[in-house]
């Protein structure tokens, strides 16, 4: 299943005991559905707030269905903050065959807060974005990357592979979009809370550039309701 | 003043008895302020639940003031839906030196309504863009728009001028874009529900053609909620 959903109002992906979350919701909705106890697998597990614009997610099952009633029970049942967006059937695992997954982190320049913009960051619009992109070029390739990892999430190795860090720019907007193979526990969010340091003028260029893969350790993790889980990316299947 | 509002959860731009208004809270914050009963000219009135990006207010007084301090203290004030991003001297009348404006109404084509596009109409992807374009560019000019004209609001003319009419596609977002002299009693709004049913098939092109600014009268009025004052613009200030 292709989903998506606005996560402001729920505790993240992963189902846990009293509190809302994507998973709980749609294992519920799938357990109605198919009579069946139903356990699904997203392409990872978006933080408390995250957001996604497409989540792939597989369960397995005995049962037979017919894959487009499925989808309108399902978008019958779950709360309107999610939407399953196509069902089909597959050999892919959703987290483990995942090859490429994009972010997006949604900014506003602006001294004021903007109300038709309550989706996006507001940040100052001095911010030397000239920098923060240099800062971005940096983490491109295969690095290790334990310095942006918040700790609560063991991982046997810090390593991952960006492929592209871009910050798009359209009026007052500015988007980042960040392509890798895999991001560590608040990877994205830790790059973000850096980059917007080094926009102010908190932590120089030079500083970073010498410590970035050795000794930096991030310490300012941006706001999570501002983050889009974007896209991901599977082998094509046979 | 420009102000910017997300005018969802108000009746609309003109002060009503009995319910919240954006001109309400505006001269409810400057009569706080200046200590003065304060009356304020928006550039037109925008329709209950409509937004703007952009949206001039004059005031007229004779009490002196700090224009960034009272700036400051309107946003203080004032609800969160609504900001003051700016505020300055002027001759200009808001409404009567309006020159242009232009309107965005916001949608995106998807057959299953998408939790984080809410900001938009929710279209079908199988919409026939190419005669939506094309009624569009028969708008462009200076015609009589009666047949877009919703009743209740008497003026003197009907006659107006549109400068461009645009649809906008990223993705499966649709943007239209309008700019006029000025616009008739919900003629946008008329403009697009018109549009759709030509997107549908519901209307023909060539019907269309022949009784545009003759016997033809809009039946259709899209949902105010997805429709944002974008921007207008004055004359240079000598």
């Amino acid at each position: 299943m292709i989903t998506t959903y606005d996560g402001r109002n729920f505790s993240g992906f992963q189902k846990q005991k009293n509190a809302k979350s994507i998973q709980g919701e749609l294992e519920n909705a799938l357990t109605i559905i198919l009579k069946d106890k139903i356990s699904c697998v997203g392409s990872g597990r978006t933080d408390a707030e995250v957001s996604a614009y497409m989540q792939p997610v597989h369960f397995e099952t005995d049962k037979k269905f017919d894959e487009q009633k499925l989808l309108k029970s399902m978008n019958g049942i779950l709360p309107k903050e999610i939407r399953v967006l196509s069902v089909a059937p597959t050999e892919i695992h959703a987290r483990f065959s995942a090859k490429k997954k994009t972010y997006l982190y949604k900014m506003y320049m602006s001294n004021i807060e903007l109300p038709l913009c309550n989706d996006a960051l507001q940040i100052s619009p001095n911010l030397d974005v000239k920098s923060m992109k240099k800062f971005l070029s940096y983490l491109v390739s295969e690095h290790d990357f334990a310095g942006f990892q918040s700790s609560g999430s063991p991982t046997d190795t810090t390593t991952r592979t960006i492929y592209s860090a871009k910050l798009v720019k359209h009026g007052m907007h500015l988007d980042l979009f960040i392509t890798g193979n895999g991001f560590l526990y608040k990877m994205v969010r830790n790059i973000v809370g850096t980059m917007l340091m080094i926009g102010e003028g908190k932590i120089s260029l030079n500083e970073i550039k010498s410590s970035l893969f050795t000794t930096f350790k991030a310490t300012k993790t941006a706001k999570p309701e501002f983050l889009y889980l974007y896209n991901v990316i599977y082998p094509k299947e046979k």
